[in-house]
């Protein structure tokens, strides 16, 4: 089992339930993006830039919120997020046989819904900067943010009009929208059942993973699925499958954000280690702890999580029980276990093997990525 | 013209341009909802409560905010709106031949989307009471309240999905959607110009009547015009009078809603007399006051309008020289001057007589309500 601590590739989660060798994995070197990524970015960055090119109200704090200007209105570069959701979708649109530009409509809308939802999740947590940057609230106050967050969820709305034109038959147009409307519906109502249980110290493991299967899950699902039914020669066929494979990266996505958001290097994630336990974030970590601590470590966990601001005696106390249950080992394990399911959801699918390689690369990225 | 002074019918703008009787026009006796109103209001009622009686994430929050229940959820009458947009809709909708119950999902939907604005505007306004009821911010907190706007806005969306079985034709479907999305894109571009315009003390009448237009207007216009795109048998030709006609009833709505915001009845409003002066709101009598006054008056204005927050003194003040300026009588005839236009656009359709009074007494009481 070697190199299962060394170069971890796929599937270790069942030769690695012991929880040292899973803590291995974690420290294996830090992985780049997969080349998709590269493959995709400027695309996808030149789509979303026309659909903000204009001069129309709010569009100037969109386009500093998308990255690509300063808050004087400056051109700004690297600032742009990672556009995993659009890449998801080109990536499973091509994977089937399809071409980019029919997918690329989608592909925006997605990324300008999740920048919609951000926009208003940094009102509702009134968090001052997000990725290093001041988040639109805190530079033009609440009422500007909200509407200039409303503004955005019409632009997604609208960049779907451009599917017809770029050659996504009429049926397969509608199936996209009642999906993408769909996915919305969830991921709102996964950010109200989020705030909802905010300050209940006890929620339990399966309300929690159902409320991040809708607030992070339903759109990086969507992204996955609507790529396949736009280029799949037989999408009634293939949805089904990237529907699935879908569900379980939306999965290991969130696990591991929250992994990072108490375990992250502060280099890498731009927060201070335990920084999720400080704001007594309703994470997966924090939701199994718990449910999993008996006695004097779940009375200090209750204690700590009733406090209105935790205090660094306190975080260091959390990190300490949650060392003692094997938190981080057991999140990353069923991580991995959802890994697992992400592949063997598309077997069945034909692909060519440079795609499924790309795809197990994907995988491992996000099983495995530091920031 | 004694008969415009005791009991102004229509079209007195023109025999009324002497401010001394313009404004016996503002103190004729309260008009009452007309009876279209009553017609209507137990179907949308109904309409309404059926696309909030499940048991979703924030549906509690939202029918108290419509007003059907307490804040702990218990039954509640009377503190409904007025449904001034449904009944518009359902209105034009039978005025030109059609039924009802066709119209009633496009009526539903306007509603929720009004109501979607309000939770929005009630965040970015800072307001704890609407209607002498507590707002779902000040209640619940602004996470809750912004994430359940976006929720009720997905609900507006997903009634209209009845209209075809409400047996409305496929191609009026999509004029009504189409035209309710422009509508909707318009009223949150208002917002974010009245936010954009807030703070500055000079804008121009025209910047405001066309911020006004967009962000009470557009809904408006839209919802007597789906209503005739939805009933006449002839609606190409009917939609061109019903829009223009409801743009002119939009106008007047937001120019009295202003008059009032300034000089209406505590006991009709909740709002004491200059309410709009002393939070320095950009409505048409400020806008109009600070372009026409001159001088000291003007030099006064700026001063007041420049403060954090104007005091009693510097109230009377600006009420002082609105009165010298005639800006209520100016504001109420430009009103009436409207009027005229929005009964005049529907001259060449064909409506029977009993229609076309019930409109002229809806355009009345538009123009002298009191609340």
């Amino acid at each position: 089992m070697l190199w299962c601590a060394e170069r971890p590739r796929l599937f270790p989660a069942k030769c690695l339930m012991n929880q040292a060798q899973a803590a291995n994995i974690s420290e294996r070197p830090r992985l780049e993006l997969p080349s998709m990524f590269a493959e995709y970015r400027a695309g996808i960055g030149a789509a979303l830039r026309e659909t903000l090119d204009k001069d129309r109200p709010a569009f100037d704090l969109l386009r500093y919120y998308m990255g690509w200007v300063d808050p004087q209105g400056n051109p700004a570069a690297g600032t742009e997020g990672k556009y995993v959701r659009p890449t998801l979708c080109l990536f499973s649109c091509e994977a089937v046989g399809g071409s980019r530009e029919n997918a690329m409509p989608a592909a925006a809308a997605l990324e300008l819904i999740h920048n919609f939802s951000l926009i208003h999740d940094d009102i509702q947590d009134r968090d001052e900067t997000r990725h290093h940057r001041m988040t639109l609230w805190a530079l033009w106050g609440i009422p500007k943010a909200l509407v200039a967050g409303n503004v955005l969820r019409i632009v997604a709305d609208s960049t779907l009009d451009d599917l017809q034109s770029a050659g996504v038959p009429p049926s397969r147009v509608i199936s996209v929208v009642n999906q993408l409307t769909n996915a919305y519906i969830e991921m709102i109502e996964g950010q109200y059942l989020d705030i909802y249980f905010e300050g209940q110290s006890e929620i339990r493991l399966k309300q929690y993973l159902d409320m991040i299967a809708r607030k992070t899950g339903a759109l990086i699902r969507c992204a996955f699925t609507i790529g396949a039914v736009i280029g799949s020669p037989d999408a009634n066929k293939d949805a089904a499958s990237f529907k699935e494979s879908g569900r379980a990266l939306g999965f290991i996505f969130q696990v591991r954000d929250d992994i990072l958001g108490i375990w992250g290097d502060e280099r890498s994630t731009g927060k201070p280690v335990g920084a999720d336990i400080r704001r007594k974030k309703n994470s997966f970590p924090a939701v199994y702890a718990m449910s999993a601590a008996k006695g004097a470590d779940k009375r200090r966990l209750l204690d700590i999580y009733r406090k209105d601001e935790p205090n660094d005696a306190d975080v260091e106390d959390v990190l300490h029980i949650m060392d003692g249950l094997g938190v981080r080992e057991h999140a990353h394990i069923l991580a991995v276990d959802e890994g697992e399911a992400a592949i063997e959801a598309l077997a069945s699918v034909e692909m060519d093997a440079r795609a499924r390689q790309e795809y197990k690369n994907l995988v491992e990225f996000l099983l495995y990525r530091e920031h």
